[in-house]
């Protein structure tokens, strides 16, 4: 049963298994894009791949109806003008299910090594797919090489090393005795089987395509299950890419390569999603993206495991601070990364309407809020600085989206406009950031505003702004919460909110470290306790049920058990 | 965190562990009512503890309306008489959530502690509960005291021991720390908290109520929710005992007793139940029963986990045997078994029509059904041995039903009424064989036919039985198949059905061990791959996502990384 790119990869896989285990920093994939780790030419190269893509039809040798599709857009204003190879989904469904008996038959060390292998070949690729998720999401190059590259691999491999600590545990075959007082005992010989679910879908957004869509489709290949891959239509390129090279290692591998596949699609494919998501081959979906889309899935693809990762609202409670300027900076660096288009990106920052303490004294809400302001504009005010920070705004319903969210407050500060040094035509947006009123701008804040749109709101005291925090992660989802108080009792009320709101929690950040990242193998990125996510990047829940297990049993024939009884005698 | 309950029983949860993963043969209750092992009086003292109950109204400190509820029938014709305390369903859910918090925080080894606590004290409780199981399912004592004793407790401390193992996994706390190459390393302290999902809702079953109802009690108790237990209204004493020995468990421990209580009902409660089912506070669900009630509860209850076991087909096929009269007394054992109303009995014998080959020879379809039926008869021939075996009938559904199946084919054995020498007034029934043909009936035998009603199924060959066995499972479900062959190829032909059908399967049960047994901590009971079950008892899906992560994570302060840097310098 032990597959050669197992055991290649083993020493790798042992680690990740210890590093889930301690939770501890661990990753073997280098998040700096570095020449002397991934080669002197390795940036160059990848960039000149992902050039290469454009104005093109990329190609890939799966079933296609001859036809192409694609209508991305960078954000950065450049054309991209890559078509890709349309597919019937029905016909990649019938791919997909003819890949699967001979991918189901060959067993977890193999799916667990296919994966591995597929993961360092990525890992080779982080470049192009650098460039690739830049220049489909907006996020600038360092951000995009490192959660499109080596952060998603983190999230792949942990989905990889958490579905082979389950798989495991289930005995290829087991001896079974039971003792029958003086007469001979009964035994029986029982086979486990590893039976994967079937086909999975994984729906990929676009603003993480990798980092998102990768847990999941590595969960489904890394138990034994066939993939369909339907990107967003916004963010094709770097999935495109991932499946290119998942095909060919198990080509090599002497797989059928439609094992993973491919489902391109143009804009508002809205109806075929939903169409596919309910086929009874679909075992298995993975999402991340809109609340409606989510819950549709989650309400009505019944035959499917449904893992969701939906919208929330973060939010940031400040109660007291040792030094304001610091918390600001963090919190300033926080909202304006990638504009906000991270799920794990503040929204909500909760201030007492009588000011704060701090080690200066009492800050007054206005100067707590000042402050902030301040924070972010310093951050953003030299456009050339700013935009590697801030990237560029993925779509135009973003975009429209700050100009309605800029009417619901008073205006702390508002967003500008940024010119790209390298870019003229990018979509560049800094933060807006607003005042509202826990006492009376509630409807307000309760939803996702998704982009760079923030609010300060004051409210009664640090109690009520906890309550809030809690009661809203509760209802309306969240995928972060953060406190910042230099007292352990509320420190503690911060725990029980975050408990009953089922949101992790970061507690005092004013360093290096910001309430939107989220480190493989150590933090849980999402909980699946509220309505943000119904699932865990990544644990056991979220691959256990991804298999099944099928068993036969047979007696051992008389002379065997006592063969075996004279051996043990 | 170290429970005293946790202590005291480690040495059992070891052992458990270990049996999980090696699935070999273990048990830590004794399966036989033997006084050696339940002590001289236990018999005696467990039926007078039940005798007790009749004619009583049920003391539970639980919130109660006032009135009563109940009206149980035993199946061997007595009367029970046995009312409940009528529970408003808003009441135990408040009273379930006001225990939550205390429960909560109290954390796993408290939780699993607690819980293998209550299953010793069950354990003990094991003659009164049988009677009680005896007496609402109608199973013979024998299988009553088993299956609702040591072996449902069995199941429950499998649920236990996958809960432990997964929870076990999650540290408490990490140190996380990646390196900044020149400057100090980001340090961090992160907490992970066990958060249960909230309130538990089991329903039971009227065959087995305390083997199917346990492994859900038990794997909520041990992830930390509260649960409330609404028994079926035809078996409320036995899951009413147990409710009332974990309430004593839990009181003793200072725990809320309301961490667990009984909902009992009157019959057709169904409204009742939907009712709470769809409750936001119901965030866990574990259901044994019809495809109806359970396809409802899948379909409706998005917010909580559902477990369901409903109906399937489970299915025989005989292709060659060495003899015929071991293969047909095992077979028969198998359908004379608590009447065939087990989730695990066999339902579709399939034969083909042009016989089987035997060490004696060829052996025509009509004969192998005689063989069949003749082993049946003689095994029920005498009433007082054979209503050891059989039990009563549990409900007049399962009679009419008999008298329904009795018109769909050729009768090759008839179902008899038998006197019961110890229960005049017992509704008892031997099994109805009945022949059909593969070609013309298979509308007939898609469907479960719940209770002692079995097809003896003609088809064109061992291929087409196989062919029928996998699509059967696959598309009406089914918990069992079993497969008689001498041949090694038509064995390989039927591990690849039962894979398909997502089924168990046993080879050639000639001896000691029947289709309808499944052996806890080795033998999975469904597999959560077939329309019958959508989890399996037990594995780690059945329990990892009855709890979720919520973690927090904080600088460790620069003096205290340089600390430890020296510490380990």
């Amino acid at each position: 049963m032990t597959h050669p790119l197992f055991t290649k990869h083993e020493a790798m896989l042992d680690k990740a298994l210890s590093a889930i285990e301690t939770r501890g920093y661990w990753s073997p994939f280098a998040e700096m894009p570095s020449p002397k780790v991934y080669g002197e030419t390795a940036n160059a190269d990848g960039e000149a791949a992902f050039t290469a893509h454009l104005g093109k039809t990329f190609e890939l040798d799966q079933p296609s109806t001859g036809d192409v599709v694609g209508e991305e857009r960078s954000p950065f204003g450049t054309s991209l003008d890559i078509k890709y190879p349309k597919a019937d989904p029905d016909a990649l469904v019938r791919a997909s299910q003819q890949a699967q008996q001979q991918w189901r038959a060959a067993g977890p060390q193999a799916w667990v090594g296919v994966s591995l292998e597929i993961l360092s070949r990525l890992n080779r690729a982080s470049f192009e797919i650098g460039y690739s998720v830049m220049h489909t999401t907006g996020q600038a190059f360092m951000m995009a090489f490192q959660a499109g590259g080596p952060h998603a691999q983190d999230r792949a491999l942990e989905a990889v090393v958490y579905a082979w600590d389950q798989l495991r545990r289930i005995p290829a075959q087991a001896h079974w005795e039971k003792p029958q007082g003086k007469n001979p005992p009964l035994a029986m010989q029982k086979r486990f089987t590893i039976v994967p679910r079937g086909t999975g879908l994984v729906l990929g957004c676009c603003t993480f395509p990798t980092w998102n869509g990768y847990p999941g489709l590595f969960a489904d290949l890394a138990t034994g299950n066939t993939v369909i891959v339907k990107p967003h239509p916004g963010a094709i390129l770097p999935l495109a890419i991932t499946v290119r090279i998942a095909r060919e290692v198990l080509r090599e591998a002497g797989f059928d390569p439609n094992v993973v596949t491919l489902l391109a699609t143009a804009p508002n494919d809205g109806a075929l999603v939903q169409q596919l998501a309910v086929r009874p081959e679909i075992k298995l979906i993975d999402f991340t993206g809109s609340t409606q889309n989510g819950t549709w899935l989650e309400r009505n693809a019944h035959q499917a495991q449904v893992f969701t990762e939906k919208a929330g609202v973060n939010q940031i409670v400040i109660d007291s601070v040792d030094d304001m300027k610091a918390a600001a900076r963090n919190i300033a660096f926080s909202l304006a990364l990638y504009s906000g288009q991270m799920c794990t990106a503040p929204q909500n920052i909760y201030v007492p309407r009588d000011g704060i303490r701090t080690a200066d004294g009492q800050l007054s809400f206005d100067d707590v809020a000042k402050t902030l302001a301040g924070a972010v504009e310093k951050l953003t005010s030299d456009p050339a600085r700013a935009v590697e920070l801030t990237g560029a705004i993925q779509n135009e319903g973003i975009a429209a989206r700050i100009a309605e969210a800029r009417k619901v407050g008073d205006v702390l500060l508002d967003s500008r406009t940024l010119q790209h040094p390298a870019f003229p035509e990018a979509r560049i947006l800094t933060p807006l950031l607003l005042k509202l009123d826990a006492r009376t701008d509630e409807a307000k804040f309760t939803k996702e505003w998704f982009g760079p749109i923030a609010f300060v709101v004051a409210t009664d005291s640090t109690a009520r702004s906890l309550d809030l925090a809690g009661s809203i992660a509760q209802e309306h989802g969240a995928l972060t919460l953060s406190v910042y108080s230099t007292d352990d009792a509320v420190i503690d009320s911060a725990h029980e909110a975050a408990i009953r709101g089922g949101v992790a929690l970061s507690i005092n950040l004013t360093g290096g470290v910001f309430v939107n990242q989220s480190a493989a193998f150590s933090d849980f990125h999402g909980t699946g306790a509220n309505p943000a996510a119904n699932a865990a990047l990544a644990d056991a829940a979220f691959v256990a049920d991804r298999f099944r297990v099928v068993q036969s049993r047979m007696h051992v024939a008389p002379e065997a058990v006592a063969a075996k009884a004279g051996q043990t005698a």
